[in-house]
């Protein structure tokens, strides 16, 4: 008997370890498959090309903004996917006017010119513009430090860096970004007239970077006209200051915000084989800044996240479950598509089991940030060494992406692929953010590394 | 008695415990104070904008090659390192002359341009150069299919690309790069009158990429012209043979090849507190092709190597081995200094244990690819979660360097710097190979792996 169970046990463990070496082979040979297809008949740096040469930059409520719409609703439809929509949300418009202009006076008639861009919702300055005595802090906290007595009526220049000794460089970006976002509500508070923020950059250049900013609750009267200025310009205003304190700065901007206008998320749908009310999403965002053309933020994403789909066909693997492609619309200033996806899935009671996002820029893949419990990580770590060979190491808990984050519950997994971020911050919200920078394979292997994620949730399920 | 063994063995793990613990804990702190003394404060950068912009391409030979040479010893002499010298070498001398030229004629006055280089070591044309028919093939093992009859007074056009699917464009250069290197040797043997070879980039372009060639046992009337031709030539060619076999291809070149003149390998050394007599070098080539100025091949090789040294020297680490920085001269096209380096250290008997080359791009260092015995590669292998914060994940056993390949023995340790590939042969032996295509702190990343792994072989010593 004893005997009988052994041979027993043994056949159901060789069994059981057969049929998971075959699983795992299998997976390793679609793997394969998917990073092959991407490489050698890719489409995204093709989209990517036309996204951003022949529309360009696409801020939300403006013209390009709608081109993008209908061109991403073209290609969609041009995969013969199940279903393609629109899904209508209103989202704010600003327009940054004729380009904005900066200069240092050290004496009446002495000036040097330096770069700004008004942060994205900024109010213009009066007509003509501001000259102000300017004065330099290193964040937020310092504003009480300096009071009302040494802020009134003078412009605040933030000034304090990204972390350059941070090897993430997102994690220096969150280290500095309260200045640009809420910089000049603060100031406002303590009588300053204007906000120039050095730009969120580690690179020394010669570009402003742009980027969304809050007023919090002031009224229209209070708010103050708030720009970045290059770096290069940041460490020369600085220098001069410490040189002579009482330099004058003066910007000019006539940007201007108009009323809502009505846009659209753009979502296409493979309908699942096995479990067509199990959604699987993957995005990134159409809309961009305004002075580049958007190619590495979002582009690169929004073009992985069609590719993932069109890989899909390509590979001939029908998916169990519901994938959906969704383009969002206005995550720059608003997150208002984001919103309004949550939103719909929700009152019609879909039941979102996984969502990935690209907004990270189109740069050789490293891996993937995930929110999940702790089961569902545990899975993921059980594929690490499917990705091995296509030098995929990274596999944390943390954050995802900022469309896929109103879709937060205590069951989903979320996900944000996580490129190499060297890079990234050189081109963020700047006007050299162009289809140059970006390279074909290393978007490439992004959409692949995206739809091998897919890939594994979809056949394993979401625990 | 057995209580007593109990406790002295408890004693004993804890205590190894403890300590193993409390090395990893320095360690991980050493390495953290290398990352970010090369991040906050490193100098690669800086070097490599000289060395790149006010010095430029620096071929075997050429006056800039002497003046980086110059300027090497120089840079190693005022950081203060116990010894500099140089180490005479015997190079070769190749020029390019001027721009070379090229078109398609499908009939008489009717030509197409297109962009060539000739590879190094090739033989000029005749002045005025040649016009002849051209016959596509995949390598060199279609020329026997074709033979004599269909090759005898044509140019041979070697079309195989590189293979986009690997994730390591290392490998696919492989693939590939003996058309470039034999080609003309083999063509010529079958009635060839020249040679136009693919270049050996993954993108699509108007850059040809040079690079050196061998006529093996030929004899100088034997020899024919060989160019690489730009990638879009070259399907630009392709697609014209194939509407008609009969265009004629002109090539028109006046480089040269003179006497071999003198030149050096640069040496800088910090001499070992414990153990002088053990050697471990770090290194990368001085010299460079013609076309670009050499940033990413190997100019970033050559800074990262000299920062090892001063890094060691900031945060204040005394090696216990001698540790030497080799700037190699003439790795292009005839590793004379490599070969000299290692017969120098032979003939004084020097105990080299531990050589490590950057010669794959200043790009996001990805790890180290290894040649020595599986004991040392377990001991690398101990130290992978050190390298885990900065997300240096790829050990491998395989090549190291070209330079160091000569000091192979049983006992070193070879090892070369492993950088993401995916751009590397965009730029590589091209006129676009510029200091502009670096990033600062991929640079610096790298010079900080290097060090790191440099600190550890010199505290633990090699098995």
């Amino acid at each position: 008997m004893l005997k009988n169970i052994t041979v027993i046990i043994f056949v159901i463990f060789s069994w059981q370890s057969f049929s998971q070496n075959s699983t795992a082979k299998e997976d390793s040979i679609m793997l394969k498959k998917i990073y092959n297809t991407a490489l050698l008949n890719g489409k995204s740096y093709q989209w990517l090309d036309y996204l951003s040469n022949q529309i360009g930059a696409r801020l939300s409520g403006s013209i390009n903004a709608q081109k993008a719409v209908e061109w991403g609703e073209t290609e969609l439809k041009e995969l013969g996917l199940d279903k393609v929509w629109l899904q209508s949300v209103m989202v704010p418009k600003w327009t940054r006017g004729v380009t904005e202009f900066a200069y240092i006076e050290t004496s009446p008639g002495t000036t040097t010119n330096v770069p700004i861009c008004a942060l994205g919702g900024s109010v213009p300055t009066p007509i003509g513009g501001i000259k102000n005595p300017i004065v330099e802090v290193q964040g937020i906290e310092d504003l009480r430090k300096l009071g009302t007595s040494e802020i009134e009526g003078k412009i605040v220049f933030f000034n304090r860096p990204m972390q350059a000794d941070l090897i993430n460089t997102f994690e220096a970006y969150g280290g500095c970004v309260d200045q640009r976002y809420s910089g000049a509500a603060e100031a406002a508070k303590f009588g300053a007239v204007g906000v120039i923020v050095r730009s969120m950059n580690l690179r020394l250049d010669d570009f402003p970077h742009t980027g969304t900013m809050s007023y919090g609750d002031l009224t229209d009267l209070e708010k103050i006209p708030a720009a970045a200025i290059s770096t290069n310009g940041a460490d020369l205003l600085s220098s001069m200051l410490k040189l002579n304190p009482k330099i004058k700065f003066h910007m000019n901007m006539n940007c201007r915000t108009w009323k809502d206008v009505e846009s659209f998320n753009v979502i296409g749908e493979i309908t699942g084989s096995e479990f067509p009310n199990e959604y699987m999403i993957v995005g990134g965002h159409l809309d961009s800044w305004d002075l580049g053309d958007g190619s590495h933020d979002d582009g690169a994403g929004v073009v992985q996240s069609m590719e993932v789909l069109r890989l899909f066909k390509e590979v001939g693997y029908k998916p169990k479950r519901s994938i959906r492609v969704v383009l969002f619309m206005n995550e720059e200033n608003g997150l208002r598509g984001g919103k309004k996806y949550a939103k719909v899935a929700k009152s019609k009671k879909e039941n979102h089991v996984f969502a990935l996002e690209s907004d990270a820029g189109g740069f050789t893949p490293r891996g993937f940030s995930f929110d999940c419990n702790d089961t569902n990580f545990k899975q993921v770590l059980s594929w690490k060494s499917l990705f091995e060979p296509y030098l995929i190491h990274y596999f944390v808990k943390g954050g995802s992406g900022a469309d896929i984050g109103p879709l937060k519950n205590e069951k989903i997994v979320l996900a944000g692929l996580r490129p190499d971020s060297q890079r990234y911050f050189d081109y963020h919200h700047a006007k050299n953010d162009t289809f140059d920078a970006i390279n074909k394979r290393e978007l490439e292997l992004g959409a692949a590394t995206m739809t091998s994620l897919v890939y594994l949730f979809d056949t394993y399920g979401v625990k």
